[in-house]
């Protein structure tokens, strides 16, 4: 969704009002849902309503994942569209497509993305080079975050390989990953481009930040994978005097998905936490806390 | 679907039957429909039946990208499920998806393809590494194309990059797609796994086709963008004694689908091809008879 602001601006004001750079994952699995839910999209739609409803108060932003309603079809879209409807203006809605694809399909994919789902970010991915991340920038999405070293157990296979140095760029011989990182940083500037490093390469993260000191960062992993919370809390945010502007929170987004919806079917909340809206809202506050902005 | 037969085999009946390895790209562009048509999913749907309709005979597979349905949303969506349901079985359905997440989305993503689209193969992005593709083979999906070296301009920007040697392995020095295809033909056997590779890049399609004889390759860029038609025909097919099977056709595919959709309204048709169907049957035809089965 276009807004007058930039995307960026808009993200540090909900950072600042809500205190916390939490981004909230919204991938729900009809596997894990908690009793009481049908592991149909009547089940799955009803959860993460109330997952939503939950944990708002507590996050940065909203990152649905695509794969989640798209398992479910063209009834499973709809019901992201109804999802996405409900989220109020000031919340910033990440759409997380992964997509890369020749430019006129790249178009089309921003048009599915930007008109249909409203999205104000979107993740991409850097693997077809440039032609797959401009269509985005030029129709309506406000931010992208391009792909640079992700948070699976297998994200090294490529992204950690050698590539040679640039002798015309004046770049070294380095990983994959960091190329990635210097390359796209030229597809568009700060307050139109960022990156997602997951927290589970925290050597990774922090040679990313080296590189691109100025680029806002969406950092998966540190939740259910298992990964650095006090490194991507460190290395996550913009560094000051690296000519990006500084704003609350620094542009950066730490996701937590599975770490919230989980609380729902958590056995251990205790007597007080019977009640799953409750039981999910203080798992949000808790990661939110964990993640807080600094001032 | 998954068949009892491999996909491979399926294809190979099929491009025997047709006598071609034309591949019916299905992407119907609202920008680009003939006269009649009106630009909404309506007009969009009503001509991608007409193209899949007219030009099917002449075609050893078909292949939608979704992008082309999901920028009209859930009803987009909707509408390729409608279309994908008059595939008959006979005709392989790869979904060009490009998708690539990590290994729970992955699985969510191939539950979205296999079942909710019946596809029979699937096109998919390497930079997540093994993760974002072992879920595909695991859940009902004959084949996946990996992206190896696309057909796009900015294609090189990465994928051409150097990287290093790799002494456990005994790889050499070599370019990045070069190097996804060694890699990514660890990840399944020939049987389930091949590579995307832009006939717009005749020396590297003949590289990969050096390293890897025995995979099957899905070919696009020899329509609307401009690619080595010759090339394609002399290096896609797989290898005969590399160790793959030797099948008709040779497990290629050349994918057209601006150049056959775009006959429709291609004026220099002449007086006997008024009819849009038959325009666009003809260039179906023409297109399959310059990519024919060899025996």
């Amino acid at each position: 969704m276009t807004q007058d602001r930039g995307y960026l601006d808009r993200l540090a004001a909900r950072s600042a009002a809500v205190g916390s750079v939490l981004c909230l994952g919204l991938d729900p699995d009809p596997a894990a849902l908690p009793p009481g839910f049908s592991s149909d999209l009547t089940g799955v739609e009803r959860f993460a309503r109330l997952v939503l409803e939950a944990a708002l108060p507590y996050a940065a932003a909203v990152k649905p994942n695509l794969a989640f309603y798209e398992a479910f079809g063209s009834a499973g879209l709809a019901a992201l569209e109804r999802l996405r409807a409900t989220i109020p203006a000031d919340a910033p809605v990440l759409i997380d497509a992964k997509r890369g694809d020749i430019g006129p399909t790249a178009a089309r994919q921003a048009v599915a993305i930007a008109e249909c789902l409203g999205a104000d970010a979107v993740t991409l991915n850097p693997y077809l080079g440039r032609d797959a991340v401009a269509p985005f920038l030029e129709r309506g999405i406000g931010f992208v975050y391009v792909l640079c070293r992700t948070s699976n157990p297998a994200a090294a296979e490529l992204q950690n390989l050698r590539v040679g140095g640039d002798t015309v760029q004046g770049w070294p011989e380095e990983a994959l990953f960091a190329r990635v990182a210097r390359t796209a940083a030229g597809w568009a500037g700060p307050e139109r481009l960022g990156f997602v490093v997951g927290a589970t390469a925290p050597e990774e993260l922090a040679a990313i930040r080296d590189l691109v000191p100025d680029r806002a960062f969406l950092v998966p992993g540190v939740g259910a994978q298992g990964g650095d919370l006090a490194a991507a809390l460190r290395e996550g945010p913009v560094r000051s005097g690296s000519g990006g502007t500084s704003r609350p929170g620094g542009g950066l987004l730490l996701n937590v998905s599975r770490g919230i919806a989980g609380a729902a079917g958590d056995p251990s909340g205790g007597p007080a936490a019977n009640d799953l809206q409750i039981r999910i809202a203080q798992a949000a506050a808790e990661w939110a806390a964990k993640m807080p902005v600094l001032s």
